[in-house]
């Protein structure tokens, strides 16, 4: 049958292709065989096939037409997808928590079966100019970039930033659908800078949360020959009745549960730095979330790090904490170190190990594994990236 | 993270391009930020980022290979998706809506978060000659042609043609799948028509509802010059027994729900024309809806309308009322006015004004807003449109 | 607003374009009309427009990555989809069917229209070198091919081979996700291979179900001028709990209800082979399924068959059976004729006609039609694909 797949080439319709009207598709394509395991009562170990030890698999269009005068109008849409079963990945269409109708597990593994691709990781338009981008859609959240740009692991894999796994910034953590973005021009002497207003869309009405899901963000840096620091922040609007949950449910952490229930705003700020000395890079990166329940609950993320290039590889280590003020003070502490070896600038060959410790009652555990409260849980992978 | 996307082109595999083998990518994204607002008790407003305001936003891939001896085959898949959130559209495998299990908010909101890209707006395959082209798959219907054509607003925003709001045209009032079509060639100097037939696809076995959503339409038209006219007509079946519905509920028509539980055959027929006088072209439409429940309703629609260039721009102004004859009488009268502003051939920025008023009990509201019975909803956008 | 689509062609990144570094966009549109009819009490007819009844329709992007020193990497996502109504197809993302919780008419239908694209086909990276190629994530399970291969319908449309419908091989018998897999270098005189391992992704504590949708296959061959021969064996784990139905329920056959209620391991084994005389290539497959659910089930199939050249065209032929031991020992056996008209080597028109006989209680239909036990069924196609 692979045979009469006749494959042809993307021609330019007649007449119409120039150098500033191009459709670039791209993509990753990263998996890795994955192991994890917890310890203590009713622990358990996990196997697996995973997507994204190393970068994150996806499937993009995007384009740039030059209007002249200075201005352009460009497009992404980039969908992220599962290798390892070819499903791809869910979006969110107003920054807020389906509620909670439990699914039974029949239901929750259709939806996974049956989940189709979707530009969950960025579907945009833009128009930019000498004084910069306005950008309209489903995009990062400004806040999001200090946890990837200042984390040696990228927000990927078993050794990522604990506060990616433990913390508390809810549905707008990452993206947020439904934004207005503007984006500072490039040209400011290292000085850079976006803001995002987005909306949950619900209906105006007087209900208490007509403003659930609506919010904005904000990120300024500065980046020079060696230096990079940046600092954002952001609030997301919940109301208190718990009606729809503020924060997604993080197990491993104590607090959690309370702040799921409770709802109220979400606000979330950071501070993120790395200085290039030429033998290594170093990084280091703080976050503060505070959840406005009723009973409000703060939860605070520290990360240091660096990158070693060698050869053609890269070694990475970090150190990583979160940790929430509830009454037994739930924390959990990551160490992790990896090596990446390039086999050419599009594929890479990759291994992590980490270990995370836990305490105050905290299960966070790694890899799929779960973890008895205050006991550690260790993972490890090995992967292949490949980019087109 | 970006950085490693190496964009690469999509290179012929050698030996096999052509001139008459290739795929064409092609899309648009369109957004726009929306407000809508209803009057009267219980009614709220609005504000979101929209899809379409202008054009509907998609993603495809298309070719035509030619056959020799004047026949040529060809395909279409089209994706509709929703730019603000990266979603995609839903499409309909059997011409019937799902049977009446109503659903909880948490599993809908799952359900719009979870929707992945189909080719919902159209999955075909071609054979064509000079005798015409027989089209397989899911395609638009033919009496849905006037209501894009001959409407200034295309069918998109909120200025769309009342008909499309309030329409009792059910689920193939757009598009059907499972379809045979057969279009007339083009050089029959202006007349031009097409035939579908569509099958709702349920088992035969002497059920009143074996032929549910099986069904006809053709629609002929002449275009010279500045004239355009087209007539259609269509008949979709639907057993009595209310056991499919007949048509998708439409709030803000008060026969509607009634039609909904009666099932019935549906018909739709349509007439419309446009001439362009140069400073201006005139579009006149009217649509007819009969829904032969148990008691039989009847809705008619009327369109009236203009587009006028301005420099790079168009303005766009349309009239429009939908009224059913159940009891109350419900009517829906629209008022629009528009401008598009053409940056580039691709590349426009637009913003429309809409008012609807009702009467006879209707509801019908504009942007996602809701008003109280035989109230007005005002709303309009400003939106982006890019196509690639 | 087809006009307003400027397509546009898919140009390189500046200086990021070579031979070994391409992406290849590629695909199927097969539709058919399809009707099939029954026989005996309740029975009932189908008439539809079909997917797949010459090739699989498919959506896919496919790349090598020259590495140097005789390896390289390549990826691989193919997208089924159904042309007659846009929707995607599901996969599967732990080789397990979800638990057995009835979905009502209206749910099955929404899941159904809200089907989006997922890469369910394949959906793999790999590395490659003179020693054989490596490659994870999802993709056919070796014992799958030699169903396709040595059956002259190819695993597709209403004469395919009477295993595919009625077998008990569960949901690894055609793909297996969370796979890493070996193939053999393609140098050895004719002798070809593959391994796979697959993984259930469940959590390891205890549990008897710990291992459910775990797995190997293993299929070796060798093809030299006309000879084609291959044997393939595989066994995918399911504890005998019955809380996880280790075979999707298979209708028609007496047997299978019990199978998937009792769960138990998977071990299918097939061996088949090919002749090519010049003027027609004749086929034979004999496949043995054994579930060992607590009263073990064992299944066998048989066909042969044959295709023979005919001017642009080809006739394809096969007589084929399956049969189950259980009490009642259910046996459908299938006659099969169709002609495949080539127009180029990518647009063929086909037709197929098919009867299947049962006995011992089996219920085998064609084409979506319905039959008491013990009675026939026959079903047609006539049918268009295109290529890309």
């Amino acid at each position: 049958m692979k045979k009469s797949l006749v494959a042809l080439a993307i021609l330019a319709a007649a007449g119409v292709a120039s150098a500033q009207s191009s459709v670039t598709l791209f993509g990753v394509v990263d998996v890795a065989y994955a192991h994890g395991s917890g310890s203590g009562a009713g622990s358990s170990s996990k196997s697996q096939l995973i997507k994204n030890g190393y970068n994150s698999s996806r499937l993009g269009f995007r384009g740039t037409e030059d209007l002249g005068g200075g201005m352009s109008a460009s497009f992404w849409l980039e969908a992220g997808f599962a290798p390892d079963s070819g499903t791809g990945e869910a979006s969110n269409t107003n920054n807020q928590n389906p509620s909670a109708t439990a699914l039974n597990a029949g239901d929750t593994q259709r939806l996974a079966n049956n989940q189709g691709l979707t530009f969950n990781r960025r579907s945009t338009v833009s128009l930019a100019s000498g004084l910069g981008e306005l950008r309209l859609g489903r995009d990062y959240t400004p806040h999001f970039w200090n946890q990837t740009v200042f984390d040696p692991f990228g927000t990927n894999g078993v050794g990522t930033n604990q506060t990616l796994n433990s913390g508390l910034g809810g549905v707008t953590a990452v993206r947020a659908s439904n934004s207005v973005g503007y984006f500072l021009p490039g040209n400011l002497g290292g000085f850079y800078g976006q803001f995002q207003a987005y909306m949950g869309e619900n209906n105006k009405n007087g209900a208490v949360t007509e403003k659930d899901g609506s919010g904005s963000s904000i990120r300024l840096g500065w980046a020079n020959g060696p230096v990079n620091v940046a600092i954002a922040t952001s609030r997301t609007k919940f109301a208190r009745t718990g009606a729809v949950a503020a924060v997604a449910a993080t197990p491993g952490n104590v607090g959690a549960a309370a702040v799921a229930a409770g709802g109220g705003d979400v606000k979330s700020t950071n501070i993120g730095g790395s200085y290039d000395f030429g033998v290594a890079q170093l990084m280091a990166l703080a976050t503060r979330d505070r959840v406005d329940s009723a009973t409000a609950v703060t939860g605070k993320g520290a990360l240091i790090g660096g990158l070693v290039p060698l050869g053609a590889g890269q070694i990475r280590v970090a150190y990583s904490t979160y940790k929430t003020d509830t009454a037994a003070a739930p924390k959990s502490k990551k160490i992790a170190l990896g090596y990446v070896h390039n086999l050419s600038k599009r594929t890479a060959l990759y291994t992590t190990f980490a270990r995370v410790t836990n305490s105050g009652g905290a299960t966070q555990a790694l890899n799929g594994a779960t973890t008895a409260a205050n006991n550690r849980s260790t993972g490890y992978d090995f992967g292949i990236k490949h980019s087109f």
